[in-house]
């Protein structure tokens, strides 16, 4: 089922990689697990992390330095990879927003992506193959991301909170519709109609929500984001969470950018958020 | 002077990437600084952290986790590069174990390589550098690095003790005359004469000195690195600083490997060896 590539002992605990062939995308995909020390026959929450573009299944084990404090709270982090690989379709890999490193996390509709471009179920399957596979304990699994990844997290949690108890995001695309990465990539994936769409913008999935967790979302976001302006929107979150009166803990931090220097700087806020809520 | 190429907030200080000409190596030089918040008109301790071969100055400031003990304790952190850059020496990017990206910190004396490849000196330059430049604090400069790394922050730190107060290393080329990674190195840096290399062997310099870091040294080793056996030889320096009466704390860690997660792991511990070290 799984097929180990790497371990590496870290924190007390180990960093895997793995490779699995996938049935949501018909190819072969990676991912990694960082996984503490856990007692013999026991189970531990888990966090999914979605990483954002161009990035792979190693982006978020070696730069984001969240195995201290998972090894600390008896967390699993999962990373999945950020689209499938070697889809064989034309011009695949050469744009850096858009194919191969860009998958948006949804299903694409639209041929030639619609046969692997599924990344949506994909993460659907591998929450089901971690909880199968791995110590994870099936009630307590959370989700975050970057990014794109932010987006595919809110997304993802919002679509299936009976499978993601928790959720937070950094720098966030919140509002795919109304920014160029996303209107490039929903052309692509989705077609032309923009009500198509709006399965996979996290602000409209909230605006037709009722606090879908009461006990709150968690957004860090960069005031020095280069990005910030024309493509994130977490205005138009944050007014959708205020319409479905979904408690949202925004916060803005001057002076930091959308890197992994801001993401690494508050990695644990995240991790000690998710533990919470997750109980 | 110093050319600022970017710079990210960190765990609220600064990570920052410069550019340089350096005298010592005739090329222009890359450089990355953490440096925490400091009071107006106030200086800081200092560690430099060399890397190890194929790395870059990026390597320990993404992959290592050190800004946020760093941030705690007061340190600002310079991570130079491995090796000068652009020096146009045929075969100098055909290896990943010689030339670019392999300088091995040492001054080589056979030709081509001895008009560029002078990173002893580069280091000793940077040294004076950064206190002219940046708030750091001349009298408490500590180094350490990984693998050849390690090696060379042991060497410089048993050259020029006045300059760099402590030291400590992760899984360094502790008796580089010893083992093929050295042998290679030396015999094209320095030639034939194995007596000349010993000048850049911490074991063999540990030899003919009484103590020179009376409040001991702080290197840790995995016991699943796959370099250990043939190219590593922690037990020469341990048998070396038995005989110089030099305190050292060599801790051998059961399941971890040669890279940064094993890095990340005792990253803290170091950084916190180095900020008691240097009072």
């Amino acid at each position: 089922m799984l097929e180990l590539l790497s371990e590496h002992a870290c924190f007390g605990g180990v960093q895997r990689f793995y490779r699995h062939e996938s049935t949501a995308t018909g190819l072969p995909m990676r991912f990694s697990a960082f996984i503490p020390a856990v007692p013999e026959g026991q189970t531990l929450p888990a966090l999914f992390y979605l990483a954002g573009l161009t990035c792979t299944e190693e982006t978020f084990a070696t730069k984001a330095g969240a195995q201290r404090v998972a090894a600390q709270e008896g967390l699993i982090l999962i990373g999945p990879d950020t689209s499938p690989r070697g889809a064989n379709i034309a011009g695949e890999t050469e744009a850096w927003d858009f194919g191969a490193g860009a998958g948006f996390y949804l299903d694409a509709t639209e041929a030639p992506w619609s046969k692997h471009y599924r990344m949506f179920s994909y993460l659907l399957e591998l929450h089901a193959l971690v909880i199968a596979e791995l110590p994870v304990n099936a009630a307590k699994v959370g989700i975050f991301g970057h990014s794109m990844g932010g987006h595919g997290a809110l997304v993802t949690a919002l679509k299936r909170p009976d499978l993601f108890r928790s959720v937070s995001a950094f720098a966030p695309i919140a509002a795919p519709t109304l920014c160029p990465w996303g209107e490039k990539a929903f052309s692509g994936y989705l077609g032309a109609d923009r009500d198509s769409w709006k399965q996979y913008d996290a602000s409209e999935l909230m605006l037709a929500m009722d606090a879908p967790f009461p006990g709150g979302i968690l957004i860090d976001q960069g005031l020095a984001d280069k990005f910030l302006e024309q493509q994130l929107h977490p205005e138009a979150f944050e007014a959708a969470c205020a319409k479905a009166r979904q408690p949202l803990n925004l916060r803005r931090h001057d002076g930091y950018d959308h890197g992994y220097y801001f993401i690494s700087t508050f990695m644990e806020d995240h991790l000690r958020f998710h533990r919470a809520q997750l109980g």
